[in-house]
């Protein structure tokens, strides 16, 4: 029998990303141990029931000497305290590894808490959200054909990257890489922004008197654009402050075009409308999600 | 053995919805003939081979003066015309009806072209749309649970309205009756809104040199967004300017919230913006479309 290539997993935080990524690094027979850390106990204790997890850790310091690979899978306004607890008592051999769906912010914080050791930080960004969280919604085969965007540091090594590489790999994923700053100005866009119009557009009509009304006649065009509108308020809160200046720029351009399209449809411009709305049929009914 | 309920239905524009009554009507065995018109040959004869028709039309007076039910299922601009060419023609038992997105534009059309016949015209708006579009895409069970929408005119007799809500209930719909302007109302924001955002989203990324790149990292959260930007053009085109005024209040609505959205990422405002995620997010996760 081969050795499974993690011996030790710490990850923080063991809701849908890091208790998908436990449970399909198991399912590949890639880990030994897995041992997971939280803010509160319940969630962490029915992630033991569930299998997801081997352990509950009780003491960073004692947990983080000895692992191969520690990942960070909280909202990332969390990562940098959570950097600072582990930098002392990081293994020589130990790498770690994020989440986050913002990376400029994360490496600012790599670079401030875990100081001399930031080679062994190799920021991550599995592109596999949902609108469901915690422990309970995780899947083996979450991050199957899905993105991981690894965004390395110039510290880095090789065998470093090669080795988050091949974990993410061994979940099913189809790994690629960016600088951090790529990385945030391309899921400002397409990310983050629609997440931002999602809920704007159901805070729109939460605060109306006859909102009852209004979703008894919502459909299937609302129920999808909207599906990102029940995301976690707290994580997508940390991804808008942490990449603030992308997001307000790129609202900023969305304002103006629903500007020029308010502008069209004031002055009964057919033809106008039918361009924006052909131009952005032919892109869109001519991808498919890779 | 019965009798169907419909001996004969004229359909104008045999596509998505005009395509899916008609095979829905036909599997519930409640109608003898269909006889399909539209601007172009090339969809009847492909409805003709699919079976959603029987025959194509070529004489419109020739046809619905016998009709027991004429279905108006083009984009909503093109109304006013058909109705001009049908008014002097219809049978005195003849019902026409729609299945226009939007109803006080169809209702003032018909009031200016049925005249005196205005009394056989029951508008009616079945919310299934689809970003798909043409014959090939009808199918008999796509008004299966879904909502249509009665806008009945004073005029119209208590059994005509009657008739109307009977075939759609024959094609599995749950029907309920608003008012137009109601209807525009309530349409213009959990419909229309949504998907002149969708456009814009997706226009705003396709007039960029790099859209390949960002169209390569979208992933889910896009995908669900945007899938109503790849609905037709013209339909949407149409429906802008006829429900205009309406999705205009809507557009400035909304723009408004994003203003405020884009203060409080610009103050770093923490507290403002997950408050407003998390009232969207407990009215979004609380819904099922019903």
């Amino acid at each position: 029998m081969t050795q499974p290539q993690f011996n030790k997993i710490v990850i923080f935080g063991v809701g849908l990303i890091g208790g998908s990524f436990a449970m399909a690094l198991r399912k590949a027979k890639a880990v030994t141990e897995v041992v997971g850390f939280g803010r509160s106990a319940q969630p962490l204790v029915q992630a033991k029931q569930l299998g997801v997890i081997d352990r509950i850790g009780k003491d960073v310091a004692g947990e983080v000497g000895d692992a191969d690979l520690v990942l960070l899978a909280t909202p990332v306004g969390q990562m940098a305290g959570l950097m600072a607890q582990i930098a002392p008592h990081l293994g020589t051999q130990t790498i770690i590894t994020d989440g986050g769906s913002t990376k400029g912010d994360v490496v600012r914080d790599a670079y401030a808490q875990l100081g001399g050791k930031v080679a062994q930080f190799v920021p991550a960004h599995p592109v596999a959200g949902a609108e469901l969280s915690g422990a309970s919604a995780a899947r083996s085969d979450l991050f199957q054909w899905k993105k991981v965007v690894l965004t390395p540091l110039p510290e880095n090594s090789a065998g470093s990257v090669a080795l988050v590489r091949h974990a993410w790999e061994l979940c099913g994923a189809m790994v690629s890489e960016l600088t951090p700053a790529q990385h945030d100005e391309i899921f400002a866009a397409v990310s983050h922004l629609p997440h931002l119009l999602s809920f704007a557009l159901v805070h729109d009509i939460a605060k109306r008197d006859n909102r009852d009304l209004l979703m008894s006649f919502a459909a299937s065009g609302f129920r999808d654009f909207t599906r990102i509108a029940a995301s976690s308020p707290e994580m997508w809160r940390d991804i808008c402050l942490a990449n603030r200046d992308a997001m307000l720029r790129e609202l900023q351009i969305y304002i103006a075009e629903l500007n020029q399209m308010s502008a069209a449809l004031a002055g009964r411009d057919a033809e106008k409308l039918e361009q924006i709305f052909r131009t952005a049929q032919e892109l869109r009914s001519g991808w498919t999600e890779k």
